[in-house]
C-alpha cells in the first residue's frame, strides 16, 4: 500500500509482509539428519545430542545481552531460548527437547513457564523433558553411541566444542562424525527454509529502498542504519542484525568492513558521495546480506556511473553463469576478468588482460571474495568441504565457497571495485606497469562500489532473492522517491 | 522544531540535540582516581593499570557482536575500541593509553590506522604507545606496585578478574585496593558526566513521547521498541540499548523483565491494555533507564487511573524526600507504605497499615527494588559498599543501593504496582487476612504500572532528568499527539 501511513507518519511501502514461521522446517531438518546417518555405519540404539547456547552479560555486570541461539542447534530444533538441548534417536527419528526446569520466581521476572506439553507442541518435537530429567532419561535409553557436535568454523577457524551433559564420561561419545554431516546439510536449503529466506530478503530489500528514498547529503551514515533497522523490525519482525551494518559514504566506502566500533557509521554525508550500504536483517536466525551502492545526492557522476556499471556487469555476468556444477572460484576469476576489462575500457588500466590476470591485478580493486554461502550464519557453514583447494592469492583466499554450486545452495554474489589507498600504494610497481596513473589518480578518495545479491541455486540456474534497484536509471528513480514498491523495480 | 519533517517523513519533535562528547571528562576521572590514591598508603613510583575488553563473535562463527567497552576502563579512558589498555602514574598523574599495533591489512577491511599522536590528542592522554611497546615501557618504568582491578559485581556477583599483561608475574601486583575506590568514584558523577546523562535522558524522554503518540491497539509491542530505537539512534546518536527493552502490554506488564528472547515484545496490543515501556538508550557508554506506563488506546479506565495514581503518589513522595543523607532503603519502605495506603483507600486492601508493613504485604504488589544507581552500567556499581546491611525480605533484597544518598549520585526512582498471578497465589493466606478478595480479583490479568525517573542527588534535594508526561492528564494529551515537545510537559 504505497503512500499509506504507518508508525508515526512513516510512509508504509511495505507490500511485503513477514510470513509465519513454520516450525516443521526443523522437524524436516531432523529427518534429513537421521536419514544421512542411516547411510553411515552407525550402531543401533545410538543418538545425536545437541546443545544450545546460554545467555551472556556484559563483562561482570548483570546487563544481559540479547540471546541468540547457536546455529547448529537452531537448525535442528528451532528454539531461540537459552539453556536448551535436544537429542534424536537415530533408529526411530524420535526427537526430545530438553528444557530448563525454571524456578517459580521466573514468573515474577521473566514470564509464564510453559508446560512440557506446550514445548512439545510448539517446537513440533516427539517429547519434551526438563534438564533435571536428562540424566535419568539417558540412563534409561542407554545409547550405544552418542554423536555430539565438534568442529572448526572454516571462516573464523574457531572451535565449537563437544557439549557437556550429565554422565557424559560414562557413554561412548563420537564427536567427529556429526559436524561435517550437519555442515553439509545446512549448506543445502529446504523448500521451507527457502521460503523464509526469500521473504526475509524482500523485507530487507524494501528497507534498502526506503533508505535510498530517505538518504540525503547532511545526514549521518547512522541515520540510514537507524531507518533500516526500524523498517525491518517494525514491519518485518526482525529484531537482530545478521551482521554489523556497513553504511559507508565517500572514502569510507573503500573500507570493506566499515561500521564496527572503531569506525561506527558516524560520518556526515556530503553532496557528491557515493554510498555503500551493506545491511541485512535476521529473522528466525536466518540471515540476509544485501549491498546497495548509490549516490547520496541521487545522481551519478560520469565516474561514479563508470565504476558502478563495471561492478554491475560483473554481477550480471556471474549470475548468468551460475548453475549446479559451476565451480565458484572460477566465477570469482570471471568477475576479476570483467572488472579488468571494464577498467581497461575506461582507461584506468592499459595492460593485457591475461597478463593482468596472471599478476592478480584485479585483487587490488576487489580484495574480497565474490561471495559466500548464507543461511543461519551470514557466512554460512559448509563452504570449504574436506579436501577443497587452498588459494593464498589476495581475493582468492577470501572466496568462502570452494566447491561446485549445488541445487539448494543459497549464496551471495557480491563483486566490488574499490580504490583503497593502502593497496594502491603497496602495489605501485604493478600499477606502474599496467595502469594509466593519471586516470587512476582521479579515483583516489573515490571510495568504492559493491553490489550484493542473495541467490538460490536452482535445478538449472538461480533465483535472485534480492529485489532492489540495480540499474543506474532505477537507482536514480529510487533516490527520487519514484519507486514506492519493490514490485515496481524493472530489473 | 515540532512538526518539521525528518527521515522519510517521520515528524521531528526533537528540539533535543545530542551534545558533543567532552573527552576531558575521563581526564578528570583519572585525576580524581590519582587524588584518591594520594590519600592512601601508596609507595612512590607506583601505577594503576587498567585493561579494556576485546571483540567477541557468535559462538564459533566469524559473525562479530557489537563491541562495547568494559565500564571501569571506559570511565578512566573513554575509549570504546577493542584491545586497549592504559596506565596512570600515581605520583605524577601522567596517563598512557596502550593501543593495539594494527597490521597494514587493517586498512583494507577495518579503516584508517591512527597515529599515536592522533590517539593521544583524541583521548586527551599524556602519552600513547603500541601494545608491542608495553613490556619495554613497564621495564623502563619499573613500578614499585602495579594496582590492577579485581572485584565482584554486587548485582551479578560475577568476578572481573585482574588483567594479564606482559611481565605481570615479575611485578608486585595489588589487585585489591583499586576496585572499591573506583567503584565509589563511579557512584559520584562529575559535572561533565551529569551534563551527558541529562542530555541523554532528554533524548530518551523525547523518544518515549514519540512512542506514546504513535502507539495504538493492533500494533505489536515490538513496533514501540523499533520506533524508540530509531528515534534515539537517528536523532540522538545512541547506537546501543542501555539494557534489553521492555515493552509489556496487558498481562505482560506484570512480568518485570519482559522483553528477553523467551518473551520478546511480540504481543499484538489490544484496546484496553495498559502498557509498561521500560526503555533507555545508551550513549558514550552511559545509560538512561526510563519507564512510562500508559493506556494503549489513549484513555485511562477508572481502575487504570487508580493504580497509575497509586504509583505516581509513591514516585512523587519519594522524590520529594530525596536529598543527601537519606537512607535509600527507607525510601523503599516509604514507597511500600504509600502503595499500601492507596490500595486500602481504593478498597483492594483492608488491613492495618502497620501490620501490613510488618508482614511485607506491599512486596506482593511491588516485588522489585525502588531504584538503583545508574551510570556507565544501568545497574551501576558502588551501591552496596562494604559493611552495608543485607535484607532478605522480598522487594528489600532487590534494593540495589544500600547506603545514604550522596550529592552527585544518579539513580532511578521506580516504584511499581503489579498483579502477578504467581505471587497472588503463593500469598493467598496473607491476602485472605488483609485484602478484599472480590476487589482484588477484579485486577487479575490487569498487568501493572511502573513509573521510573532518573534523578541526580543535588546539594539539598534532587534534579529529575526524565522529562516525560507523568500526570494522567498529560499522558492522555501525549497519546492524542497534543504534546509535541518535552518542553511542553507541565509536570
Ligand atoms: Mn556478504
Ligand atoms: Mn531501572
Amino acid at each position: 500500500m504505497p503512500g499509506s501511513q504507518g508508525v508515526f507518519g512513516l510512509p508504509v511501502l511495505n507490500a511485503v509482509k513477514p510470513i509465519d514461521i513454520d516450525m516443521s522446517m526443523h522437524q524436516e531438518n531432523r529427518e534429513r539428519l537421521t536419514k544421512a546417518f542411516h547411510s553411515k555405519d552407525v550402531p543401533s540404539n545410538s543418538i545425536i545430542f545437541l546443545k544450545g547456547g546460554s545467555e551472556s552479560a556484559r563483562y561482570n555486570t548483570d546487563r544481559e545481552e540479547f540471546f541468540r541461539q547457536e546455529s547448529y542447534f537452531f537448525w535442528a530444533f528451532g528454539a531461540n531460548i537459552p539453556d536448551v538441548a535436544g537429542y534424536i534417536d537415530i533408529d526411530t527419528g524420535e526427537s526430545t527437547l530438553v528444557v530448563p526446569y525454571l524456578p517459580e520466581v521466573y514468573e515474577i521476572w521473566m514470564g509464564t513457564r510453559w508446560s512440557l506439553q506446550e514445548y512439545k507442541m510448539y517446537y513440533k518435537v516427539d517429547a519434551a523433558i526438563y534438564d533435571t530429567q536428562l540424566a535419568d532419561a539417558l540412563i534409561q535409553k542407554d545409547p550405544e553411541v552418542i554423536y555430539t557436535l565438534q568442529g572448526y568454523n572454516t571462516d573464523s577457524k574457531a572451535l565449537l566444542p563437544s557439549p557437556k551433559f550429565p554422565g557424559d564420561s560414562t557413554y561412548r561419545i563420537d564427536n567427529g562424525k556429526l559436524f561435517p554431516i550437519v555442515s553439509h546439510l545446512r549448506s543445502i536449503k529446504t523448500k521451507k527454509e527457502v521460503e523464509l529466506i526469500r521473504n526475509l530478503n524482500e523485507v530487507s530489500s524494501e528497507a534498502h529502498l526506503a533508505v535510498m528514498a530517505a538518504a540525503s547529503p547532511g545526514m549521518r551514515e547512522s541515520e540510514m542504519e537507524a531507518l533500516f533497522q526500524h523498517w525491518t523490525y517494525a514491519y518485518g519482525l526482525c529484531r537482530y542484525w545478521a551482521y554489523i551494518p556497513i553504511c559507508a559514504s565517500g572514502p569510507n566506502a573503500a573500507v570493506l568492513h566499515y561500521g564496527h566500533a572503531g569506525a561506527p557509521n558516524s560520518r556526515i554525508m556530503e553532496d557528491g558521495d557515493l554510498t555503500v550500504n551493506d545491511m541485512g536483517a535476521e529473522r528466525h536466525c536466518f540471515a540476509s546480506d544485501i549491498t546497495c551502492s548509490f549516490p547520496i545526492n541521487g545522481k551519478f557522476t560520469e565516474d561514479q556511473k563508470f565504476i558502478y556499471e563495471t561492478v554491475l556487469k560483473a554481477n550480471n555476468a556471474v549470475e548468468k553463469e551460475m548453475k549446479p556444477g559451476v565451480y565458484w572460484p572460477d566465477m570469482h576469476a570471471m568477475a576479476y576478468r570483467i572488472i579488468l576489462t571494464e577498467l581497461k575500457r575506461g582507461g584506468v588500466l592499459t595492460g593485457d588482460i591475461e597478463e593482468m590476470m596472471n599478476d592478480n591485478v584485479a585483487s587490488i580493486f576487489m580484495p574480497h571474495g565474490l561471495g559466500h554461502l548464507m543461511g543461519l550464519d551470514v557466512h554460512d557453514v559448509g563452504g570449504r568441504p574436506k579436501g577443497s583447494k587452498k588459494d593464498s592469492r589476495l581475493g582468492f583466499q577470501s572466496v568462502r565457497l570452494v566447491d561446485n554450486l549445488k541445487e539448494g545452495m543459497v549464496l551471495t554474489c557480491e563483486p566490488g571495485c574499490y580504490f583503497i589507498d593502502s593497496l594502491l600504494e603497496s602495489n605501485q610497481e604493478l600499477l606502474a606497469k599496467y595502469a594509466d596513473m593519471n586516470v587512476l589518480n582521479r579515483f583516489r578518495g573515490f571510495g568504492g562500489v559493491r553490489i550484493e545479491d542473495n541467490v538460490l541455486v536452482t535445478k538449472d540456474g538461480i533465483e535472485v532473492f534480492t529485489k532492489v534497484p540495480r540499474t543506474v536509471e532505477d537507482i536514480e528513480r529510487a533516490c527520487a522517491g519514484q519507486i514506492t514498491s519493490i514490485a515496481d523495480i524493472k530489473t
